[in-house]
């Protein structure tokens, strides 16, 4: 939603304003827009416009190797005739104005008039309409212009920028145009400033096919597809599109609406990329970002440009705006022969000799491993919110991942003959670098640490190799976290689960009955953590907002001690208070 | 919404596959993220790291004068110690390494450890933590990390380039991240790929002074204050957070967090810089947009950086990475004196003579803008509405817009002497250049042509006069538009309105009876217009969405047509007729 301003009704204005006194070095004001300082030899002047709302477009794109003034108009509105005119006026350096804008009634009376006007005063000016969109109409020149207007902005800043006379600049941006199609998908509906609802709204789980960028929804609604899906959607309908014969290199724009955000982008672009080039195209400087937005719309649109020579020269070419930049000088010291090259994140580790006891209790851990995954994805959501109150809400999806790689680690090891210990440790260092985040590191160093206490050279394991291996666990975990009882962390269940089971052992208590107490000691002391201030980790900041609230972290250990008690059965528990292997870790 | 992905467990690995193929000229992956292709000599190594979800930040900051590597967790997570130690392996020249990190638990264990891992190795391997939110704690050191990560990140990026040794890059790090403040704003929550609900909420039409940057909600709620007071406000707490004698020079970073977007960004620097500048500071090179995001999330957060001359050296230092490029070069062949000047969109205009007739009848045009002036006001969002259906919904904001220019200018020449046919063709001018858009260049045209077929010359206006000056306006419409019967746009409310006055007071029908007669045909065929298929203008892609819903713009037509036939009174009435002038334009 929109909701920074002033006066709505003052939005644009007030947005030229701050845009102004940012890019003062490069740009200036006029009435009706801006236009690019100048740096050189006078040039051909591109106008380009339409109505705020867009950024980068459309004051966002002036500047050197690309416009030289850009109108700015009401949000999502035509600029008025009087407004291009003036922006023309102050970008002509006396070589003629292009005048370009996407395809749209109020633009095209307004710029109309504006370029009459021109003429009149002997200003040489030219109209490059823009008509990209793909869903819009069957007929090209009917189609509305969306992200393919910054490919044919960008052709003809460059080619008036390489010193083209007019009817050269007009040709090239009109051959732009023609090379040009988009398809745009609408996630969510953009909000006017001041307004509280959006525009229109897409279906929950919908697409909406066809988007327009003025906050028009989309042609059709349609389930809403994973990113490959939707990338097909998009490829398939362009290639479809294109005219027999086009050129199989193409510059594509992955188009971000506003809220549909650039790790959302890339994923897609992945799947792009490779539908491309499975196609036999080669892509030519793709563009994924922000380029044409629509305020805060969710979505996303593909557009791609078939390039000859020349339109590949232009679309290459440098450009330096406030928004756009792109220079070929940085780049072209690139040493490729300076890098290493390393493909893995372990290092190949060799797996130590067993015995058949320190096999036999592997099962157990890998029953073990198993139940905790269980109980982990049933949980993600709850730990999530229940960490989302005053953390990052990470703490499901953490754990889930961590117990995934910890259990497929485990399984490798065991298949290849890895015993208890050795299959913990490669279940810790595997949790810990998957998972990462504080929790990761945590339970990673401490499986770790207790398949270590374990080894894999007993010929028996007795409750005492358990409870040493707890006493791992834990320290390795007190003394990476710092966390001390009270700190609201997972130290508040950890700590008591091991203080009882240590005593029950030792005080004669089968494991597994001991193991049950200990648990529910666990669970107590985490669901007290709620009345805790936390003193540690991301909560702290948020301190009085986590009150009333367990602390995730003691929540999942109690959650995992108590799915770990729910293994035991009166066979194995008989059979592990005679030390046997059928136990917990 | 997170709406785009295959599978939201493989979020950031799928993201950084996409990356990575984007940038392949620029920069390589490795296992645990990106290291920039080197251009150089051997330099200190900067790697920087954090979870995925804040592009640009992480990986899009590695690349020249910035960041060698850059280590991508899981969304909000912390990457693994391992993931750590890999990139900060591949990112090494020979020079040492710089791991920097936002200050949260998870980060500081796993960079801890894997500094320990590299310097077991021989690596000379230094930590500069960012401590720069203000609301996260009184104390420095135990702040969080914000988008004080991208000043403290670019000071040491630039350090190294410039080939600093390993202690010095630290120190200038260290002196950045001292000097670097930070407080944000959530404005909204964002959502974790795979899940519905937001991570947490901001109440309705308020804001949440304190965010955090992986969804953690502000630690105050507060009602959304104006973009200016909220200016006001993180500007002050900083200026308060600053030590005693801090420089007066200040590198400001308006960061979006992702769903706040650039007009509003723009918005709000116009008042920030305004605010530093009248406390006295000097801003540098500030940096406004989406630097350091948290997925979709509504908010912003203003970061000042307090320059020495080194910081400032390194701040404004030529870097070009993906997502951050900046270049002295194409600036500075920039030339002032090539501009030239003009402030008035519009020539000023001598108004004409007026008769005592025009002017009595320019109080009635002066009525009769009011009262559409109101009926605009009270149909705006309605109109809006109707217009969003199938096409952008500037509709209503759009007339309003145009109305107030256009009643504002009116009064102006009214009190400067105008007669009636003078202050509507001002209206009409400045209705078409403050709105925009199709309604506005065509009710703009309308009016001044309107105006143009009135004169102010004439001793008495008559019935035929207002009929003529009817026509003038429908055929200005008629011309520009080019729009016919059918088509659902205004046309199909106007014609029938103009036929029916024309015939009726061609048979002798008084203007006023006329005219009410004619609103009632305009409102029933504007009605009308809801069974049409768009043949023109916006709605024309959304064809078939229009259907069922009447044309925006015959709509306002028919309200304003009405509104002006209640304008008449009894008294007025018989006036009219006699052809006084007391009527309606």
């Amino acid at each position: 939603m929109t909701k920074i301003f002033n006066d709505p009704a003052e939005f644009a204005e007030d947005q030229l304003e701050g845009f102004l006194d940012l890019y003062s070095d490069r740009v200036r004001g006029v009435p009706g827009g801006v236009v690019a300082l100048r740096t050189g030899e006078p040039q051909v002047a591109v106008v380009i416009g339409g109505g705020c709302g867009h950024y980068p477009a459309f004051s966002g794109l002036v500047g050197q190797g690309f416009a030289t003034g850009a109108v700015v108009g009401n949000i999502f509105t035509s600029p008025s005739a009087a407004q291009v005119y003036s922006v023309a006026k102050a970008a002509n350096q006396g070589k003629g104005v292009v005048l370009t804008f996407g395809n749209y009634a109020g633009d095209n009376m307004n710029f109309g008039i504006a370029a009459d006007r021109l003429r009149k005063e002997g200003i040489d000016t030219r109209i490059v309409v823009v008509t990209d969109d793909v869903a819009s109409s069957e007929i090209k020149e009917q189609r509305r212009g969306i992200a393919g207007d910054f490919s044919v902005f960008k052709v003809l800043g460059a080619a008036a920028a390489a010193g083209l006379e007019l009817d050269q600049v007009e040709k090239a941006g009109k051959e732009a145009n023609n090379a040009t199609h988009t398809i745009g998908v609408a996630l969510s509906g953009c909000t006017m400033p001041g307004v509280d609802t959006p525009l229109f709204t897409v279906p929950e789980d919908h697409a909406g096919l066809g988007l327009g960028i003025h906050g028009e929804p989309g042609i059709r609604d349609m389930p809403m597809p994973t990113a490959y899906e939707l990338a097909e959607l998009m490829v398939s309908t362009l290639l479809k599109d294109l005219p027999v014969g086009s050129s199989k290199r193409v510059a594509p724009i992955l188009n971000g609406l506003g809220t549909s955000k650039y790790e959302e982008l890339f994923i897609l672009w992945g799947s792009i990329s490779k539908l491309l080039k499975q196609a036999g195209f080669e892509v030519i400087d793709a563009e994924v970002g922000e380029l044409v937005t629509s305020l805060d719309m969710g979505g996303v649109s593909l557009t791609l440009m078939c390039l000859d020579d020349e339109l590949e020269t232009y679309w290459s070419a440098d450009a330096y705006t406030p928004a756009y930049r792109k220079q070929r000088d940085p780049l072209k010291n690139i040493n490729r022969f300076a890098e290493e090259s390393s493909n893995e994140l372990l290092d190949a580790e060799t797996i130590p000799e067993s015995t058949e006891a320190a096999r036999r209790l592997a099962v157990q851990v890998l029953r073990g491993l198993e139940n905790m995954a269980q109980v982990l994805h049933e949980n993600e959501t709850k730990l999530g919110q229940i960490d989302a109150v005053a953390g990052d809400g990470d703490h499901g999806r953490g754990m889930v991942k961590g117990i995934n790689a910890a259990l497929k680690a485990a399984q490798t090891g065991y298949s290849n003959g890895g015993g208890a210990g050795w299959i913990l440790q490669t279940a810790g260092r595997n949790w810990a670098e998957r998972a990462g985040g504080t929790s990761g590191v945590l339970w990673g160093a401490a499986l770790e640490a207790a398949g270590h206490s374990l080894t894999d050279n007993k010929v028996v394991y007795e409750d005492q190799d358990y409870v040493a291996a707890i006493h791992a666990f834990s320290s390795a975990i007190l003394e990476l976290g710092g966390a001390s009882i009270g700190d609201k962390t997972l130290v508040d269940a950890m700590l008591p689960f091991v203080e009882t089971i240590s005593k029950s052992i030792a005080n004669g208590t089968a494991l597994p009955i001991a193991w049950s107490m200990s648990a529910e000691v666990a669970t107590n002391k985490a669901a007290q953590t709620e009345a805790l201030v936390p003193k540690r980790g991301r909560a702290r900041p948020l301190a009085e907002k986590s009150v009333g609230t367990p602390d995730a972290g003691a929540t999942s250990f109690a959650l995992l001690a108590t799915g770990l008690s729910k293994l035991s059965t009166p066979q194995n528990l008989t059979s592990t208070t005679k030390g046997a292997t059928e136990s917990y870790v």
